[in-house]
């Protein structure tokens, strides 16, 4: 599914640096064309499987922040391949109202890298950021975020804003997919929701 | 000006707990229209000051950022009719792309509050806030915001998106008012530009 609407991510995710001049299809003079079906469905296997890797390392960190009783989303920053930074939600923890995990995550990221500008990460996160999150995620210049759920509530990627389309006239653009790893980071959420109400019925 | 759009802030600012069950002009039982013109005018006034008292810390705190050879932009947030937190932009002095001067000021209030919800507080900043820091405007439950100049190019709260509104499903709704001393916060700004400028010509 994925490929069909990015063919090029399977070039890009083996390589870290990939340059944005990378169109579409086409790197080196290779398209996913030129490729037999077999060879293709090795490659986007391979990607999905790097998807997945990121999104689990993500999830371990929301249930971190579930097993704090904070409402359970987890983070990771992705450079060169390999994981740079981890958060999860802290809001109550720290009694901080930006203390999200996409706000953590790029906090640390600015101060391990010693630079603003993230251009060269993706962010792996397990809901679909916040106004807040997503303005940060701009504002760092973040390639990629790949997030789990959607928010349907408020959700400003997809759901109820639309904050990366650049149309608000940021000077970067970030890319999207939504919808990787869905079930499994629905399911911490549903549950945490499920134990709050039922926390809350015996009070 | 400001009177005719929001005629209960008037009230509101001699009492900086005032309950937010105060609805337009009525305030114990007294309305703008019950008062004689001399004595609107002369509460209408106060109200400005205090307006302009804010806005000119704020203007300091950009003063401050501008020397750091940052973007000048400044803001407080008050309660209980004192400013109760100061911050500037910092984004370049701390190599953090998160550090405009509403997040930390947000994060300065939280902690010195101790609580996550600022649902007292009032900001005033020298210029209207981009997408993050709305956003973070909007978790942390600020009741109203005063800023001086408008963004065009990437303001969200008016100018190219509308933040606070609540159909972008957010829980709490910001009030604001745009044009708090545009005119001095609009020349720190153009000056720093012009001299930003000249500095990359003689490069």
């Amino acid at each position: 599914m994925l490929h069909e609407r990015h063919p090029c991510f399977v070039f890009r995710f083996m390589n870290g640096r990939f340059p944005l001049f990378c169109f579409e299809t086409r790197f080196w003079g290779i398209t996913l064309g030129d490729l037999s079906p077999e060879d293709s469905h090795v490659i986007i296997t391979a990607m999905e499987d790097q998807h997945r890797k990121f999104m689990k390392a993500a999830l371990k960190e929301a249930q971190k922040a579930y097993e704090k009783k904070e409402c359970p989303i987890g983070c990771v920053i992705v450079k060169d391949g390999k994981v740079f930074v981890r958060a999860h939600n802290l809001k109550l923890t720290k009694s901080n109202a930006l203390m999200h995990a996409e706000v953590i995550a790029i906090d640390k990221a600015c101060k391990k890298l010693g630079d603003w500008r993230l251009n060269d990460m993706d962010m792996y996160v397990t809901l679909e950021p916040c106004t807040m999150c997503s303005g940060a995620i701009v504002q760092s210049r973040i390639r990629k975020v790949y997030f789990g759920a959607y928010e349907p509530k408020s959700g400003a990627v997809c759901s109820c804003n639309d904050i990366f389309n650049v149309e608000h006239g940021h000077n970067h653009h970030v890319e999207f997919e939504g919808g990787v790893m869905e079930e499994e980071c629905s399911e911490l959420m549903l549950q945490f929701f499920k134990e709050m109400r039922e926390r809350n019925k015996l009070k």
